[in-house]
């Protein structure tokens, strides 16, 4: 594939990249599974350099004035460093899914037919200062034949260079290509490039908040695949059982609110009998609500929502509260503001559960069970290296089988049309 | 989802698709089934409108001056609005994907999850001067539960207009949404809005020569699947029946030149006894063969290839040929200035094919096969939007399972984390 592009910050990884993936596209899964885990045996045999790159990360972040939340997010230590090193022998364990057959025919006239799962290739990988994602991320793209171009932060440059370093030395020892895991330059330009290398990369994974998917999208000339933003809602149809109600939104809401498959918005059908002992049950549990004027009525601390509510990710102790008349004004509230990742129903009557599991337009519908169940993990597929929240190739957990492609393999002898 | 875009030309055909798509997301195969069939019966029935519609645009395209063999890519006949007929109708045999299960289990907590196939919701289609891809591309769209958003070319809009007519009363008449296929103006600038329509339309599929699919992809905002251009190689190892090979790169150069699955480049192993006898086989059908010093010296007609050959797509009795050292240096060749599309291998050593198959990154990999195999009718899926030569979503032939994206729903009984 001849592509014409400058890439003055990220073409000479890049081309390093783009060969070795060609050689670790054939490479047998005993391989690769040796190489991560020689890859975690040196991130704790060298923990000692990493935590050294990272202070020097963190008390440069400090004297920027960096809130601590932030620094919280960039800060490792040899629990934390143990943690992903932990993540990439849980990948050994994960099937291979180079060379699954997805599907395969004898067709009328003798051709055999199989549709083979092969490596996208080239995974360029764009996130914030979380320095765990640097090792999740090389990990997943090794174990599923792909080399990585991995973009984190500048904040988090010198801990990310140790990693990389530790990485790559042990996976070639353990005879992967150079090349396979590359660390761009923390430039900002240098998204720009990897966003426009056609030819080089075959897709890009924004990891992080709204502004960088957003920015990710609307500049990327290469394909992209979304991952994150959730407004996720929870409705409680009339027929609701009011304990599992409660139990399910507090669940949804307050189990961890920063992450993205917590709850922001609660819809309530207008005949569901227990809203006051809901919306008392959420301000015991410390949640702020901003509701509508129905909701108000039933629950004097409700601040009054607007439209910068239904809209919110509040990733915090915040929850939209919204009444509605019945279950099509609640697919009409979704549709109109849910961010296509998970909603959920808490119903009794099977009609209402028919009706929004159809209706919705999600990446996950939830029925009588918390939004926070949306999650590579708990769905039984491994790590993931985030929840797709488009319609496109892969929606829902990304794990190993989503950073594949595939290829059909056609055997003839001799046919011809 | 809210999207914050000014759609002067589109917006309200858009918003009439995305309302539309809400009821098809739902709409029974049945349904489905006989608004096809009633389509198919309309536009038998109303042939003369649009012939008479048709002649308009073939006139006005001739006093332009546009050369004979777009016209005729423009022309209408009543044959060939039975044959896009009948290929809706063909529509109707095949399954309806929209509600397959991809996957599912029980999880250990109890969770029921499943994985289920539902349409994308509007699909954007640009394409150029054929008129049948109206009807093709509306028919896929509609069987897969997507509502059609659907941009031809300028010369072909008073037979677009009457073709749509046609389609939507007797959709309509038969149940389906208002909305579920619309005609966008052929204005230059609405391809534009089509392609930045976030929150409107949920990928957009360009059908047509390289230069609009290079304008799409550059200029997209919006999700898109690449289709079609192929620089296809066939590879004749040592090992090969000196006849298979000769039967298969005939075939897969000169059957149909004009299609994106035929041949443009030979590479033949310089141990390959044959060679002159497969390059006079080519001469005597027709071919112009353009090639390097040693094909040059094995056949006198053989002119000079230059970088430019080996790039192109030249849909006409025209070749590349090259003589390689050895099985490695036909995948450089061919990861250097392949497409992606299908490469072929005609060898009879089982080591030859085995490092073909693996080592090649494209949609299909023919064995002992022509490339014209690459189709989704000959692969038996049926009828196809286009071929898809990227890796992501759909790779190959672009069937109804590839216009859908999916769902998990996942089923508890009250379960929180």
């Amino acid at each position: 594939m001849s592509a014409v592009v400058s890439l003055p910050l990220i073409g000479a990884a890049a081309l390093r990249a783009r060969a070795a993936s060609r050689g670790l596209r054939t490479l047998p899964t005993d391989v690769k599974d040796a190489a991560l885990a020689a890859m975690a045996d040196a991130l704790v045999q060298r923990t000692d350099e990493i935590l050294a790159a990272n202070a020097e990360d963190v008390s440069a972040a400090a004297a920027e004035g960096t809130p601590e939340s932030v620094l919280d997010r960039l800060r490792l230590d040899a629990g934390r460093v143990a943690g992903v090193a932990g993540a990439l022998r849980e990948l050994v364990a994960l099937p291979d899914p180079v060379g699954d057959v997805v599907r395969g025919s004898r067709l009328p006239n003798g051709l055999q037919l199989r549709q083979v799962r092969v490596p996208f290739g080239v995974v360029g990988i764009v996130y914030e200062a979380r320095p765990n994602v640097t090792v999740d991320a090389a990990g997943l793209c090794l174990k599923s034949g792909n080399a990585a171009l991995l973009r984190g932060s500048a904040s988090a440059f010198r801990t990310n260079t140790a990693l990389v370093a530790v990485l790559t030395e042990a996976a070639e020892k353990a005879g992967l290509p150079a090349g396979s895991v590359e660390l761009l330059p923390a430039e900002r330009a240098s998204v720009g490039e990897l966003l426009s290398a056609r030819g080089f990369v075959d897709v890009v994974i924004p990891r992080g908040g709204a502004s960088l998917i957003q920015r990710v999208v609307m500049e990327a000339k290469v394909p992209v695949i979304e991952t994150g933003v959730g407004n996720c809602h929870v409705y409680v149809d009339a027929s609701a059982d009011p304990a599992m109600a409660e139990a399910i939104v507090l669940n949804s809401k307050t189990h961890r609110v920063s992450v993205c498959n917590s709850a922001e918005t609660l819809l309530v059908h207008r005949d569901f009998p227990a809203l006051p002992r809901l919306l008392a049950a959420l301000g015991q549990a410390g949640v702020t609500m901003h509701g509508d004027d129905a909701v108000r009525a039933a629950e004097g601390s409700v601040v009054p929502a607007t439209d910068e509510d239904w809209a919110a990710e509040y990733l915090s102790m915040d929850m939209a509260v919204r009444v509605v008349d019945d279950l099509p004004a609640a697919l009409e509230h979704i549709a109109q503001w849910g961010s296509g990742h998970t909603e959920a129903i808490v119903a009794d009557s099977a009609r209402a559960i028919a009706d929004f599991t159809a209706g919705v337009d999600a990446a996950a519908v939830m029925v009588n069970a918390s939004t926070r169940f949306t999650d590579g993990g708990e769905f039984g597929f491994g790590a993931e290296i985030g929840i797709s929240t488009q319609k496109l190739h892969a929606r829902g957990p990304l794990g190993l089988p989503e950073l594949t492609s595939t290829t059909y393999v056609v055997t003839g002898a001799g046919h011809t049309r």
